[in-house]
């Protein structure tokens, strides 16, 4: 029996992935659940943010469920203790390497953007972020130089392997979209982009129905906001991804609807899924949070790490079915409560 | 007399920085121009990006204007050798560690915005972005592994003092304007960023009246989307300064109209002034290109480097005028040529 792990984290995050493990537990799949605390909550509980215990379970996991770190209790903690740790120790700890974030305008929802609503309604894009390399995990740390002056630095580094997998992934997800792939870098400067660059360029042959070009980062904030239509998938590294991949949910605009996978490989292994949204403290614990992006995480979870496709679109129907029924939570500008959502998301089944 | 550089570089600059200089030409200032080629421009006329002559010619003038750079012949170039490396070697050369960076909607102007009207009206910010810094100068290079693997880095590093001068001139401009500077970094994985906001830390209480934020680039990436109205000075890294700058240009849409500074003091020394767009080689030599802002930079010349406000002034109302007027080039959807433009805005002066 497939164990899907739940790790709930801080504010809003219990009440969101306790809506998807109802939408799950009510597919009948045959799976079992187990939780367990991380960021701020296990910090409180066991002065650490990802616990051994924790750790342990989502190694032991088919799958893992997250919902969102982040606490203001522990802001003057010191770095390494900080809910924010959990979830860079856990992509690091079980090396998911490759970060699925789709950003598309569902019907109905331009009003949620800012962009005028013939730019937004175009928008669909999977930003393919690299997410154990890079200046993340890269040598740091701080100095003094011989006058006395202190000196922080962060080795920023890729090696050809780590950019040839998440490129693979992101020709093959071109492959099954419109056939377009952005690499974005910053060639003109770096020389870890140069490389990046390189090995992209010489997997592009073994994919000669997609059309790749390459994008300065700074080109390709702007493009973003100029047409982000012209997107189809994006990879990118670990900075940049992190960069434009918040841009892009918020180009779309209902950052509560949208979900995200972080994975080592494409399907039938261990990964993460997690709302592209944090914590909210400001309305933790009211009921207020819209609970869609946890329950379509859920549904990635199916998809890639249990080989359930029809069960993950039967989630992402439900879930377009409770919005065209005009269900909408604070964040949408509606009144209905994070599991009214649920029971709407239920119903839709 | 005071002499002023003028490096047309690629493209649409000799078209641009030729109306700027025949509106400084017109304000009758005393001063004497001096032009050299830059870019791509001097690659094919001697061999490199950045000749000595150009260097020396910016090193003995009182200010630079600059076109831009950038020429699709030049790409197959080794990286040392492209046009872009000349603005790099400038900044480098010439210690320009400040880059300021106006991003304000001009009344009227709103059409040119993806943003929604109500929200791109509000836009007026100035992000300031250190320059000669960061992942942009350290130690880069490609070795190979062990096993045979190739490997690209990169090495990313502030020291204090580069970080407390750029500070200095965020909340010296914070002071000037509406009194709140957001400081931006990825405090919570970068070493460089936590220094970064130690010493921003330290200088707050010296600036009492200014309202200090730190934010997170990714969420700076999404909040320049959301509500960039609440923006009025940023101060950043270079990298990151890269991105949100180009990021926040676009969202005033015209990027015919923003002008740039990169100083290495806020008034009386050199500095160089260049439009924010780039060398559009697609429309170069057609007349079709905007000149306002690099009539708007020469008027920053005029402020930070001449200590001339008033004609600063009268430029920057002269440009206004013109648009009041409706002049408009194609890029704004009109069919006024660059030197109508610049006609316009001499009758204006
Ligand atoms: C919390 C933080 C360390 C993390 C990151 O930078 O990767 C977050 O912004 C994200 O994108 O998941
Ligand atoms: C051309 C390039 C090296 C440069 C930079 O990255 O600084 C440009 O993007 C800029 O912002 O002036």
């Amino acid at each position: 029996m497939a164990l899907i792990a739940i790790l709930p984290g801080d504010g809003i995050g219990p009440e969101v992935t306790a809506q998807a493990r109802r939408v799950l537990e009510a597919l009948d799949l045959g799976v079992s659940f187990e939780e367990a605390p991380v960021g701020g909550a296990a910090y409180h509980a066991a002065g650490h943010p990802l616990p051994s215990e924790t750790l342990d379970l989502a190694k032991r996991a088919d799958a893992i469920l997250f919902g969102a770190v982040g606490d203001p209790a522990c802001d003057t903690l010191d770095r390494h203790l900080r809910p924010e740790q959990a979830i860079l120790g856990l992509r690091k700890e079980l090396g998911f390497w490759a970060n699925l974030r789709p950003a598309k305008m569902m019907p109905g929802m331009e009003d949620a953007s800012t962009l005028r609503p013939e730019i937004a309604r175009a928008i669909d894009m999977v930003i393919v972020r690299e997410l154990v390399g890079d200046v993340y995990f890269g040598e740091k740390g701080r100095r003094e130089t011989a006058d006395g002056r202190r000196e922080g630095h962060d080795l920023m580094s890729y090696a050809e392997d780590e950019v040839r997998r998440i490129a693979v992934v992101g020709f093959e997800m071109a492959q099954r979209r419109r056939k377009s792939l952005i690499s974005v870098d910053k060639a003109n400067v770096l020389e870890t982009s140069q490389l990046w660059r390189d090995v992209v360029n010489e997997l592009a042959p073994d994919y000669p129905e997609v059309a790749l070009q390459h994008m300065y980062v700074d080109n390709a904030a702007m493009q973003m906001v100029r047409n982000p239509g012209q997107f189809d998938v994006v990879i990118t590294g670990n900075l940049f991804g992190d960069i434009l991949s918040d841009q892009a949910s918020m180009c779309v605009g209902s950052i509560g609807l949208l979900p995200s996978a972080s994975l080592r490989a494409w399907a039938g292994d261990n990964g993460l899924y997690e709302p592209i949204h944090g914590s909210a403290p400001d309305i933790a614990g009211q009921g207020k949070a819209n609970p869609c992006a946890a329950i379509l995480s859920a549904a990635m979870l199916l998809r890639h790490s249990l080989d359930n496709e029809d069960a993950a679109l039967k989630i992402e129907a439900a879930v377009a079915g409770a919005l065209a029924g005009g269900v909408r939570t604070p964040d949408m500008g509606g009144a209905d409560s994070t599991s009214q959502m649920g029971d709407a998301i239920l119903a839709a089944l």
